[in-house]
């Protein structure tokens, strides 16, 4: 079906979710995970057929591991859709409400966008999460999934759809999108009809929607996270945070990207943190004054500070000062996540104070800035940008609000 | 000076204004306030020249009077940035804040977006206004107004930026952007430099900036407002109610633009309620069904439910139910504001639920749809998009937030 016959229906759909109380909502979610479940054999089927056609046309063994499903991984997704029957509803919340001084009383609710777009890459596991966090925010969904991933998601969706439509809801709540390149066009295209949409994936698909889309887009994740070694900080400290913002899952979003180090402490901190960084497998880029510092740092252009690794190395540099550090973040970062390792309560102030992004961290790891370890309990992404959500969305960020007015017949003087 | 020389001074000045103390902002905006009073013969002397040239090439006297300033209306201008000084501070403000399981602390605060792009037409008294609401929230500013008010736009920014230096802070924070439609779109490109472009203007210009801008947009302000009388209102109330939503300000977004009336009480009420809009010189075009209804009403074609007329004209018709009533909104409106005449409770439980907009109103004038009336004490303009802001902005809307974690060593397992 074409993107224009698709909107319509997920409209009509949408509609009848934003009136539909919780208890409704949470019960079609834990359906559609009993769907998924028992259609387990039938998903397993199609997605070997995606993962032989990626091992036919060379895909690399890490694409595939991505794209693989097991029954393991097939629970694990029913898992998250039944969490999410779990959590609070934020439809319906009143962020805020007040009388004017006439007596009209004003409510600002939180109400749902409407229907919302998702593109993303190849892991199938994302299509049932996303329409799973997007149903529980009362939103319609249209998911345009990598074409490598198309028999997966195929039956993925064909098993949401059965479960929303036993729960009583209408299977159009949740649509796969199929078609070439042509069909993202179609959905940057559709104003009006598709209320927000959000890319998941690589910084390219996130770029070109961000950069061609007509419909609002959220623009999420990229990040090349810096982390500044003050003059005054813990050593000890800050090598633990080090490791564990560049190790503990490097192919993140949040995860440590480079390394700034005080020029006062450099010569004596670089080179033990070279010692456990190797010894943790990963290899650090620097620039002249770095490598000078220790040669087993490999020498690094300018360039490689653009670079969001997602691998095991690391870019670094000495700088002069928490101005140059600043500097430096301000020039390469992708506004995610910035840390300072400090003792020095005004180099805290300054570094939260100055460095603009969606979360600033001091003395601590940039691998909490998620929506899990926020306790959100839900997360479709990380919001780069600031407008509407910044950081982590969970379940109150897919929602907008709406005032509503009520009086006895007021009029404006 | 062009739109990529500008953006990096008003960087630079956003991150001072960032940083700096309500108190600052507030003594700079009263020093604007005091610079735009004793310049008031060089910005009436520049007004004249855009005045005589408008006349000279034949401007409608309504737009004339929209683009002229007088020694009052600069009087105004100056309090309207006196009393952003007594407004509270937006920025600073903890939106939440919570302990993770591990002790690190998270607060989300408030913070500028940065630099702020206005697109603006003919009112030169925008000029001070959009530049102290940005200022008051800490935001530098592109403003480009209409070229048929440069010379007056010159002439005022001349002195708000004297303002700002007499009070210590950098004049780049305001900036005005000459030139032809080419600056528009040297703004909209601006991506990473501009971080949020809002449009003020006619459906035209929203439009264009909408579609084409890569910068982030805030839509506002075209309202194709609708009034429904349900078959359970009070009559009188629901007149009342009509003509001020109507003829209170016809030229504002949030005036009434079309009638939908109950066929149940149609051909009672619509000649009382065509008595009083004639009285009040409103013309009434409407259906075949409420022409039979009433001679007086201008036979209305598809298309004039379409217009917003922003003058003494009304759209009307007659449906059949609160579902066609619904419908009938859901076909045309623009987002904005949308009211519901009724005593009946299922009727307004199902028309504030049903409609999407960025208000619904019951009983009462959609003319209180303003950030004056909703005591925001500013207002930047009206969004009818449901990103990030919906409905009046005032300062508060003007922010965005960060994340702020502050740990001792945590780090993630």
């Amino acid at each position: 079906m074409q993107v224009t016959e698709i909107t319509p229906r997920a409209r009509a759909a949408a509609r009848i979710l934003a009136g539909s109380a919780r208890q409704l909502k949470d019960a079609a979610l834990v359906s559609m995970a009993q769907a998924l479940l028992a259609n387990t054999d039938a998903v397993l089927g199609a997605n070997r057929l995606d993962v032989e056609r990626a091992r036919q046309s060379g895909t690399p063994e890490a694409m595939i591991d991505r794209l693989s499903l097991s029954a393991e991984r097939i629970a694990g997704m029913a898992k998250g859709l039944r969490d999410l029957a779990a959590l609070a509803d934020p439809v319906g919340q009143v962020v805020r409400g007040w009388d004017l001084p006439n007596g009209v009383h004003v409510d600002q609710r939180r109400v749902p966008f409407g229907v919302v777009g998702i593109i993303y890459e190849a892991r199938p596991n994302v299509t049932a999460d996303a329409a799973g966090i997007c149903l529980k925010s009362g939103n319609a969904t249209l998911l345009r999934g990598s074409s490598s991933a198309l028999e997966s998601n195929r039956a993925v969706v064909t098993a949401l759809r059965c479960g929303l439509e036993d729960a009583g809801l209408p299977s159009d709540a949740v649509n796969l999108v199929e078609g070439g390149h042509e069909t993202t066009q179609q959905m940057m295209a559709a104003r009006g009809q598709i209320d927000v949409l959000i890319p998941r994936g690589g910084a390219g698909l996130i770029r070109t929607v961000v950069e061609d889309s007509q419909v609002p887009v959220i623009e999420t994740g990229t990040g090349n996270c810096h982390l500044f070694v003050d003059a005054s900080a813990d050593r000890a400290l800050a090598l633990r945070v080090i490791l564990n913002a560049k190790t503990q899952r490097p192919s993140v979003c949040n995860a440590l990207e480079t390394l700034l180090v005080h020029r006062q402490i450099a010569a004596s901190f670089l080179p033990a943190a070279v010692d456990a960084l190797r010894e943790a497998g990963v290899t650090v880029h620097g620039d002249e004054a770095s490598v000078a510092m220790d040669e087993r740092i490999v020498p690094a252009g300018e360039h490689e500070y653009e670079a969001e690794y997602l691998s095991l190395d690391l870019a670094c540099r000495v700088v002069d000062d928490l101005d140059a550090a600043v500097a430096h973040i301000r020039r390469y970062s992708t506004g995610h996540s910035e840390t300072i390792i400090t003792n020095d309560l005004a180099s805290q102030r300054r570094f939260t104070s100055e460095v603009d992004a969606a979360a600033v961290l001091v003395n601590t790891s940039s691998r909490f800035v998620d929506g899990g370890e926020f306790g959100f309990g839900a997360e479709i992404g990380i919001s780069t940008q600031k407008l509407h959500a910044r950081g982590p969305m969970g379940l109150t960020e897919m929602t907008t609000t709406k005032y509503v007015l009520t009086g006895e017949g007021q009029v404006r003087a």
